[in-house]
């Protein structure tokens, strides 16, 4: 690929900025792109040149994007290229695409992001004061591609695994492990390109705030192709969550515990996931705490008004049985996403009554996006294994 | 992401597949895309949804694209959906994009592959009777994302780096390490996302066929941004490969040797690249032979008539010396990219006659594509180190 034309990037990157004297590339952007562009007030200016367009429209992903309400009209300027500044965004990164004459495209300026079931344009917006997703001059962990072959789909599937930064250092030492999963429409490369979790943890360990841990991202999603072996379907139907279960508990932990240093029983075990990967969190942890002890549900589509007695196999029915066994239960979501909000709290509150200790937090304004569950995790981390 | 529609994708596997009757939804696809569709004799099937178009048409990335010559007239069905079906395809990997109303945007139901300086489609189209860069069922090493801070640049740099699948078992053992460069408008996720390197290092080992080794591959784009030190610009400007040059030297090679258990000098140590990694590959290891043996230059960019006296710092001026350093000098491109073809082997000849030994290799009817450079990895990777 000799013909790439590195010229015009390099000139794109020297004229034609105009999303405010003040304003800066986005960091999600594709190398050399100048938009989309963030001012210091958090307004987001877009381009897209379309010159036989006759409609053109920015569309955030989802009703409760940071961007603002979509769709977006933008502006068509004389040589064909449109533009649209937002309102001051909130903080933390957002899903968009572009609507043009009604198809919905990606940004060529912008790097792609796995959600909504595609490779989704995004853009982050800094936010002042704070940088504990920052990539820091502090020792710096790996994240490992793994392939492994899971018997209850007969398939090989990938799984993402951080490392900590001295791992490779301390050649016996073992480790305590967090599985770590995604929503629904993203994939096992979420909790990196999106939420910067490598970068999370980094800074907490260097801090001295978080054990140095593996984390484990996998893909939320399973079903069966080859023949059904084991007990993957005994008697549970062959539904996406109750496969996905299987290949966690009969696949993706025995591997991971025979091909990295871990402390491989259920008090060095932790797991959490942010909306689909929080319900999926809840529900095989709780099932099963023979293997867990530590839960986090980061803005998770809970059900109000469930029977602490029958939910989750019983699983609260003795509170102080629960207490001795699950060093925490950890419930999280922004308060700009109601939403989820609600029901996660009321949960939180019957499980405190009927003596179930539980933490909550909440993340000030934001909402059912990767800001909040970026924050959930620096909550979360510190408290694991301790 | 609770909102995201995995009804529609399920719904959207079952029916409406019209890409052959024996087509196959290609591996490029992201998960549950029934299209791009490939069928037995690989005709490619494209679809996009856009009922405002006027005109949608299929673009090949660059001419000397397998799918064939661009860009390509889709038809409109009743629904709003366009679709083409392309003449049998070269098989390999091909990247492509949709022109609708001239406006190039990406198709929703491809992964995404940095290529052409954007994340861009692409297709994969098998080639029967070649398993060579299938995931197969033999120990898989691990591709590791490394975060480093190059002081030539002052900035953090990611690089890929694979290791062999024993490598975390036998934590005394130290490995030989292959630096290999993508192509302009690519970047350090080419060789493993569309070349397969892994893969092919994984299958090669297995058989025995190439010796355990790392390979790291790194973005060939640096220019300088913090103030400049050291010896980064010293005489020799302060462009694009020259500043690469400098941070492969000065701070990846360093960093690699210091992180991983390499075995840290020159004669186990090698580089190659395609197309612009190949002519930055000749640079940087034909001037410093002190620091690399084995050398490989894939569809490279290269000048017919160079001069053996003077080239590359006059490193061929002495046949016998260097002969006596260098353990392989590689050459590689394929039969149907004449334009590299051609100087590649003037080159090779040249040198031959002046005693200097080298490998040619042609790969049969692929062009200026992973397929061409794939086999050039499965040919080089045997020979290196041994």
């Amino acid at each position: 690929m000799c013909r790439f034309p590195i010229c015009f990037l390099l000139i794109g990157g020297l004229c034609g900025a105009q999303g405010g004297s003040d304003s800066q590339p986005a960091s999600s952007n594709v190398r050399g792109a100048e938009y989309p562009r963030v001012s210091s007030d958090l307004r987001v200016t877009f381009r897209i040149k379309a010159p036989q367009a006759r409609q053109v429209r920015l569309q955030p992903g989802g009703d409760d994007n940071g961007l603002g309400k979509g769709p977006m009209d933008m502006m068509r300027g004389a040589d064909g290229v449109w533009t649209v500044t937002t309102p001051p965004a909130v903080p933390g990164f957002h899903y968009y695409w572009f609507l043009v004459d009604g198809l919905a495209v990606g940004d060529p300026g912008s790097e792609t992001y796995f959600g909504w079931g595609k490779e989704s344009s995004g853009v982050e917006v800094p936010e002042k004061g704070t940088d504990f997703y920052a990539v820091k001059d502090v020792p710096h962990g790996e994240v490992r591609t793994r392939w492994y072959y899971a018997k209850t789909t007969a398939t090989w599937r990938r799984a993402m695994v951080y490392t900590p930064p001295e791992y490779d250092r301390n050649a016996r030492a073992r480790y305590p492990v967090l599985y770590l999963q995604h929503g629904a429409g993203e994939d096992e490369r979420g909790w990196t390109n999106q939420g910067r979790a490598n970068f999370i943890l980094d800074n907490l360990i260097a801090e001295g705030r978080a054990k140095p841990m593996i984390v484990v991202m996998e893909q939320g999603y399973a079903t069966l192709l080859g023949p059904v072996q084991g007990s993957a379907t005994q008697g549970r139907g062959t539904g996406q969550s109750v496969v996905f279960e299987q290949v966690v508990l009969n696949d993706l932990i025995p591997m991971i515990d025979a091909t990295y240093r871990t402390r491989a029983d259920r008090d060095h075990r932790a797991m959490a996931g942010l909306s689909m990967g929080g319900g999926q969190t809840l529900q095989i942890t709780l099932t099963h705490l023979d293997k867990f002890s530590w839960i986090g549900s980061f803005s998770s589509p809970l059900r109000t008004g469930f029977d602490l007695k029958t939910a989750y196999n019983g699983a609260f029915a003795d509170a102080a049985a629960f207490t001795r066994r699950v060093h925490l239960l950890w419930f999280g979501a922004g308060t700009a996403e109601e939403r989820m909000l609600k029901p996660a709290l009321a949960m939180s509150e019957a499980l405190q009554q009927a003596g179930i200790r539980n933490v909550f937090y909440q993340s000030p304004g934001t909402a059912h996006e990767w800001q909040t569950w970026r924050r959930d995790l620096h909550e979360f981390a510190p408290l694991l294994f301790q």
